[in-house]
């Protein structure tokens, strides 16, 4: 069943995919219907962070569904609200939408939006929705809410402070090559089936990563405030450039203190891959990087899925990544940039 | 000059972009250069609002200039917390660029986005910058700012109030007609030159449109508060039909007191269209529609541009517009729908 979308219009298309989210948020005045939502941040503040995402250079409707996308387009403005140590409250979705899409196609994007919104308590407020010549573009705003002594920044960190990372690095790459891999195969063969067996883990990864609001409450209730943070999105070399950068000093990180899954591993072997250089230039982790005070190690301990990776050094040392034999190597920031990628 | 976007990267590109732009809201506590901006909106309420243009769709670069786009993207997303009767404050950017553009080109784009945040106090808070695959992506989303006791839904209007609007209607609109013709024109014949004279005012309206905070001004001088509003963004058919449905009232508008400018009006004899359906129907010209109370009257007269075409009935009078021979019509709501349009 594929309904044309210009039955519905413009009006009666956002209509159609927004009636079902419910307010979540108190702050959440008025939301969808006027030409601007109101909230009520009182004596918070307000974050504001947004992404864009495009057809064929963000994302393949080859291998990623319209559900997971969705998913994954909300989530990730999520994250950067919680690297903020704040809290997301309210999303705006603007689409375009190629005359390939169909009602179902959106109400599918709509499903997993919606998915996102109640897993983490998040609020759509309002949106654009128009044609496009080619392709879906997806751009999201994310606002969220904060005291003001509890905002975390990237320029806060000092000689000394420990370095942290959450979760692993590098997986959420590790499924990209896979999918890339049996897309291939796929295309090749019309015989084959994709050889994502025991690997689901590293698909859930790259299709459906988590934002870690988990971890922010419980440094919240550790009574930990970081020093700097920012998730990963680009690769940890890449954010650990802009904390240092921004923070005027330099890093030292380990190696093997560097969290890696044993999945994506294996696969990093079998397909002649380094695992060291993924998990410090893969990107889309949407793991927390964050720097604390020496004085909150005992805290941190007991969190579960935090890291140790390094520390904070003096800005004249730059950023170093020690290897397994001890050698002292500076850390290249490749990053994720989609302007060489043309 | 054509510097190639790669040879920056994108955090080369948006910190080259921004570098000018300076703070001018107090309520801008941290803007560009961490994962979301931060915003003290103390106890006012926060707007937000957000636009999608795409190129094809929305613009068409070959006769509008990249520093007039990047004005007016910016401009109507500022006529849209206007129509709350708030005051924008802070926007974010979100561009996809195919390789077709160069660093210079965003140069333009942004001394458009600049201009207009410098003539309206708007801040410059974040954004999303990467490549497309094909033409340019424009997402902005706009917050604004307004005490709870004076934002203006759409749903406050009452049967007896005033409707009225600001500027003049279907201008936008006679300017894109225009702009088309001379296109088709220039194509076909390499000697021809465009006909733009003594029509400078319609390129203006379409091209360069500003939004009504003037008007917003002064209304709060005066000491009057709408009791519904919308900027006219899709024409006004279709922002009457939107106010009255939200409203659960009817309205009688009169064709002889809609503001047609002469220009347009005469453009429109020349190329045989009915000014009327351009003024109705035609969109993009960013003025203010709104219903008053009938006590409002005497405040509203010394408000220059602005216009009574109206006033708000019963819900089952429905939408209705009266000719000049005093015939009552059913108000069609054409709009704009850019699904229709593929």
């Amino acid at each position: 069943m594929a309904t044309q979308i210009s039955t519905l219009g413009e009006f009666g298309l956002i209509k159609h995919l927004t009636k079902d989210f419910q307010a979540q948020q108190a702050s959440t005045q008025k939301a969808i219907g006027d030409d601007a939502a109101v909230l009520n941040f009182g004596n918070k503040r307000t974050l504001v962070t947004t992404d864009l995402l495009l057809e064929g250079i963000h994302f393949n409707l080859e291998y990623v569904p319209l559900k997971h996308l969705g998913y994954k387009a909300a989530v990730v403005n999520f994250s950067d609200i919680y690297a903020m140590n704040g809290k997301p409250t309210q999303i705006t979705v603007s689409l375009g939408i190629s005359q390939r899409f169909s009602v179902e196609d959106m109400e599918q994007l709509y499903a997993g939006i919606k998915l996102a919104c109640e897993r983490y308590g998040v609020d759509l407020v309002g949106g654009d929705t128009c044609a496009s010549m080619t392709g879906l573009t997806i751009s999201i705003t994310c606002l969220g809410e904060a005291y003001d002594s509890d905002i975390v920044y990237r320029n806060g960190a000092q000689v000394n402070d420990l370095i942290c990372v959450t979760g692993n690095l590098g997986t959420a790459y590790m499924g990209l090559q896979l999918l890339e891999r049996e897309r291939i195969v796929m295309n090749t063969d019309e015989n084959a089936t994709p050889a994502f067996e025991g690997r689901e883990y590293l698909l859930e990864r790259q299709l459906k990563p988590e934002a870690r609001k988990d971890i922010i409450e419980q440094l919240h209730k550790a009574g930990i405030k970081p020093t700097a943070m920012m998730d990963i999105s680009d690769g940890l070399s890449s954010e650990l450039k802009h904390i240092c950068s921004q923070s005027g000093v330099g890093c030292a990180i380990y190696e093997d203190k560097l969290p890696i899954d044993y999945q994506a591993a294996a696969l990093a072997e079998e397909m002649n891959l380094n695992i060291v250089t993924c998990a410090l230039n893969g990107g889309e982790d949407y793991e927390l990087l964050f720097t604390c005070k020496l004085d909150d190690y005992e805290k941190l301990v007991p969190i579960e899925d935090v890291y140790l990776i390094g520390h904070i050094t003096k800005v004249e040392h730059g950023l170093n990544i020690v290897g397994r034999n001890g050698e002292e190597l500076p850390l290249q920031a490749q990053g994720w940039n989609a302007f060489d990628a043309q």
